[in-house]
């Protein structure tokens, strides 16, 4: 399938990258290696040693350097080969790949595309855990699909009450309603005003308007918040997005980023937690239940959505309305991956 | 392998599949979805939504509809897509494909070719549970092979002397001896008389004359009975059918089939159990010990030869003597399919 | 990857192989039963049964014979086929491959070559368990990697500072010094001093100058020993070859083999001990302790070298100095098999 190498795509959570020891990631089929240098900033090469082909993720790191720990040779942060044990000479400009890396919002971002083009402004304004406003706890997942399945999920919540009936307690009106879908540069904005829902999210049966947004932005991330309003407000802004600080309840924050593994895998980042004002560590880990919940019936879905993709790849999926975010979307990573591999303007 | 598509195939045990939720199975590479509508009829759909592919046998059942449990769609029992939930408009032919499909026999039969030919006379006589002669057990087993090994197997009752000397107690003769084999239209016919034959079977350490015969049908149905007749029974006879009645003990019935489910990958469904004059439950249940015991061994023995065939598919097989019966229904097959791939006569 | 054919590979411990029944093993990718005729002498057959090619290693010895125990055909140690059950007429010339096969230092060598040129002197010079000098251990490892990678591993020692640090207590030599490297016929002889070597190897924590040799031969077969002598012996002798006969302590032997099983799967033996004069059967069980830990440690390696290598098979190693030995036999292998495929000369 199609994905896009000119963007920053998530590697690791940060928190899950000490400072010990390399990490080996696969994105887009491409081995690649995660380590901190002695300033704790992260490093990612290409995972395999320029001598014998090992995996640079069984090294060791030693200050900013990481040495292969087959037949001992190290690379500095750059990827370049700085020594050969018991060998005087170095071949000058052998050394592995490095690839752009950010860390941002507690995740660690890798450019897997032209270095030159690697803007730090494209990495998506997730919310981490820095941020003081909210309490999130964080996952993910391993799956045996395509990451663009799992894209293609999360553009159309119309899923929620089919799939997510149990998990989230998700009504008909997810399906039957259509949110207000809009493209953005790099993704699709998808908003929408549920009126009188049953908030199942607070202890209280009391009825909200409630109110939903989110961005999916290139390559695979979700960031989406929402919040419960008084009866009546989604009619009285005429359905317009409302000041998220008058919410009565209910407001929480999500970042879901989907990386493409290999042929058939990906990896699925989320976390998901209240605003302070909102709800506390405890109701943190309730969402964090409830997510691990729902994410496994994604899981089950469009895992046994790819054994039938399998089957018969000639057969090609049948848009329908509710696809609008979905079709976008696609159009855009279509054009951007035409886009990449044509020479540059003049 | 070569398989005819224009037959029934044993798709499911009738009592496999409730009411309450459809079960999804592959045969010939198909995904294939059974469901029973509110008659309780079967009804056979091909396993892949339209909009996004996702299995139908992870829906909902709906009086005679299936719904998709991802986005909701609803088809009816022909295929047909009928519902799209939030949108009015369900474009015209869109739907999936329906199976002709029988039940009978305490089997669901699936006819995996043309719909236009699919004529239930072609359903072979098998015994099923409701046939007031029998006590019969069933089961079935998954195997990492071609059906066509498994067809092979049980067309070569020669067999039985080397794989089944434990479970069965087969002895020489069966090696020794070869059966009477006869064409028939669509299979082949396999009959044999064991002059003082030590039946194993029953709890008398008698001798008798036993009768065993069995019909091998396309596309992989074998039906077998046979009973002990008194010492010469065979040479009154000069070796033609007894009449079962008459038989002292031993009256069984077994029906087997074999169906491809993709590439390598096979179920076998079997019962067996003896007429109610010869046997009860208990005795059943002693069989199906028995069964299990001799299935297992037939599947150990024919997954290694799959995995021997793997390493080098140039290798062909040396016909012998006691092949007769699966030279006979192989040149069948290969007739069959090759009658099917042919445009039909004016 | 390429390997030679006319070789001895090592299909199986003789300890493995009892006279009961046969064992199946693949090399090369060839199915091979191996069993024990009347003499016990060891035959290895083709696993595969004319018939409808069933493994002959799921069948039963009979005296020099090996009964194929899916329908019964028989065949002698050449592989001729001898006996078709109920059959009087046996196809002329039907029978299976033979290999040649040699039992010797306490392994089954197979000669995968052309049968013609299967000289026993080129199997290659193994310490046995029938050796009255040493006290031998042995076992084995199959890998998921090329039989290619597991050579390497054994033709650069420079490894064991990295790989072995903990289970040989493997210290910076091993990577700094380079050994002597000597062209052999079939293969590649590597030489060390190692002067004042701490002994990891004894109980005391003398310091040593240790001696250390092996032959690496096709096809894949290491020999070493070693041994400690008094410090400055290394200088005193200029670094030649020791009288091992004058080895203070630590003289050990271990013979290694490595067999490709197939493609990216590989068969690892090996053996272990001390010198009757240097140690006992506890020592031997301590050093095959150390060797369990080790081999696992070179396992986890080259295991996930190889899935490197095949997530781009397009990349290529880079040489080293340390790589003289690799080099050689690489190149050795890749003459033989070239000569073996051009026509003999007249």
């Amino acid at each position: 399938m199609t994905y896009v190498r000119n963007a920053w795509y998530v590697a690791s959570w940060s928190n899950e990258l000490g400072t010990d020891a390399p990490a080996g990631v696969t994105i887009l089929g491409e081995p690649i290696v995660l380590y901190r240098d002695q300033d704790t900033n992260v490093v990612a090469l290409e995972n395999r040693c320029v001598h014998r082909l090992a995996p640079l993720s069984h090294g060791r790191c030693e200050g900013s350097r990481l040495r292969c720990m087959y037949h001992g040779l190290l690379f500095d942060a750059s990827g370049a080969l700085v020594e050969i044990p018991g060998q005087d000479m170095i071949p000058a400009r052998a050394g592995v790949k490095a690839y752009p890396v950010i860390e941002r919002h507690s995740w660690v971002w890798v450019w897997m595309g032209d270095p030159a083009q690697a803007d730090p402004a494209l990495v998506p304004p997730a919310v981490g855990f820095d941020d003081p406003d909210y309490i999130l706890g964080c996952g993910k997942l391993d799956y045996a699909a395509e990451a663009r399945l799992i894209c293609d999920n999360l553009l159309d919540f119309s899923h929620l009450t089919y799939v997510h009936a149990n998990s989230f307690g998700a009504g008909d009106q997810w399906a039957q309603q259509r949110p207000r879908v809009t493209a953005l540069d790099r993704g699709v904005r998808v908003e929408r005003w549920m009126e009188a829902e049953l908030s199942v999210r607070t202890q209280a049966d009391q009825l909200y308007d409630r109110w939903q947004a989110y961005d999916f932005l290139v390559p695979g991330i979700l960031l989406m918040t929402g919040g419960n309003f008084p009866l009546g407000t989604a009619q009285r802004l005429n359905f317009a997005p409302p000041d998220l600080t008058e919410a009565l309840s209910g407001v929480t924050y999500t970042s879901q980023a989907v990386t493409p593994s290999g042929p058939g895998k990906s990896r699925y980042f989320f976390s998901w937690g209240p605003h302070v004002r909102h709800g506390d560590a405890a109701f943190r880990d309730t969402l964090m239940k409830i997510a691990a919940m729902a994410f496994d019936e994604d899981k089950i879905m469009i895992e046994a959505q790819q054994v039938i993709i399998d089957a018969d790849p000639s057969k090609k999926p049948m848009p329908i309305q509710s696809d609008k975010g979905v079709t976008i979307y696609n159009r855009l990573i279509e054009r951007l991956a035409r886009e990449e591999s044509q020479p540059a303007p003049q």
